[in-house]
């Protein structure tokens, strides 16, 4: 038991460390060298736990996609109306955005390399159609409850998606320049009462 | 004469290799000599041109920015309806897209070193806030002129940023994995019409 409380311990450093390293130098930069070095471990423990530093990458990329859906699922309440829900979240973008500076850091390492790596590809590529997933859920029962109009699920899944990664990338790029929060619960306002006239 | 086009074309060429490099290995991982040695020239050539790595770095974005900014106001049409101006701009974002993957590959590059780097930031956001002032010019005239609702145009102008960003982001991530060019227009459309049902 304790061997396997020690043995967790391990695999955490690892991928705190690697999770610092690939944030601020960058994942090509990072060699498994000095992610044992921060990390305090012996490279016989490091692949004890990992068989290459793509794994670590890769374990990252499913902790930190993982972690945000679960938070993202956690949000919701029972009968609450989808365009609330909606609401509701775009107030929690700034904190989302705010609080975990290396780990959006990381998102940009996880795109970059994404591009280059298939396993990398896969594994960011299966929590995204997740969260397409959950998006299509929460747009059918809002049309469902006559809260959203008839609209395609698909297609409004992928207009929230994008209207969220949008931010997301923006929001990385300059942190300080616009009040994140605000501009995503307007932008969310707009998406929801649409920009045309009506005729 | 002959001189100052021998000059621009090195410049150019500059400019190709480490478009082409920056793109493959990354910005980090390339070096000046690589750049040199690509475009077949000397270093004293390349300091000519360019204080450093970083200065073409800076080069390479304004210069895709830029001819971004005038492809986009280009195919403005004199009388054109703002609503219409966003469904043929989306019925293009294919063509962005697809033809210019050593472009769109750069652009992550871009936002990461942006991330990094004090002046390749402002580099970067310099031609960001031309593209939202673009954008809020389009939708204020679409109020004026009774085809768009009376919306924030600097809202408006933010929210179109942030789908077009993240379109443009899903689609380097997994080019074959949407037909993009379909996605943008279902995305303005629902953006156009909102989500939400009358009251």
């Amino acid at each position: 038991m304790r061997n396997q409380q020690r043995r967790e311990e391990t695999r955490s450093s690892i991928l705190d460390a690697a999770a610092h390293l690939f944030a601020e130098g960058g994942y090509d930069a990072t060699g498994v060298a000095e992610v044992c070095s921060l990390a305090g471990i012996s490279k016989g423990a490091f692949y004890y736990h990992f068989a290459s530093k793509q794994a670590v990458f890769i374990a990252l990329v499913e902790l930190w996609l993982g972690e945000l859906e679960s938070s993202l699922a956690g949000t919701r309440t029972a009968g609450q109306a989808a365009s609330e829900w909606l609401l509701s979240m775009a107030r929690t973008f700034r904190a989302i955005l705010g609080s975990q500076t290396q780990k959006t850091a990381l998102v940009l390492e996880f795109w970059t390399q994404a591009r280059r790596d298939a396993a990398i590809r896969q594994a960011v590529l299966t929590p995204y159609s997740r969260f397409q997933g959950f998006f299509q859920g929460i747009i059918s029962e809002g049309i469902d409850h006559g809260d959203l109009r008839d609209v395609d699920p698909v297609a409004g899944a992928q207009v929230l998606l994008s209207v969220a990664s949008g931010l997301f990338f923006q929001g990385l790029l300059d942190p300080e320049g616009s009040d994140w929060g605000a501009v995503a619960e307007m932008s969310i306002r707009i998406l929801l009462d649409g920009l045309r006239r009506d005729p």
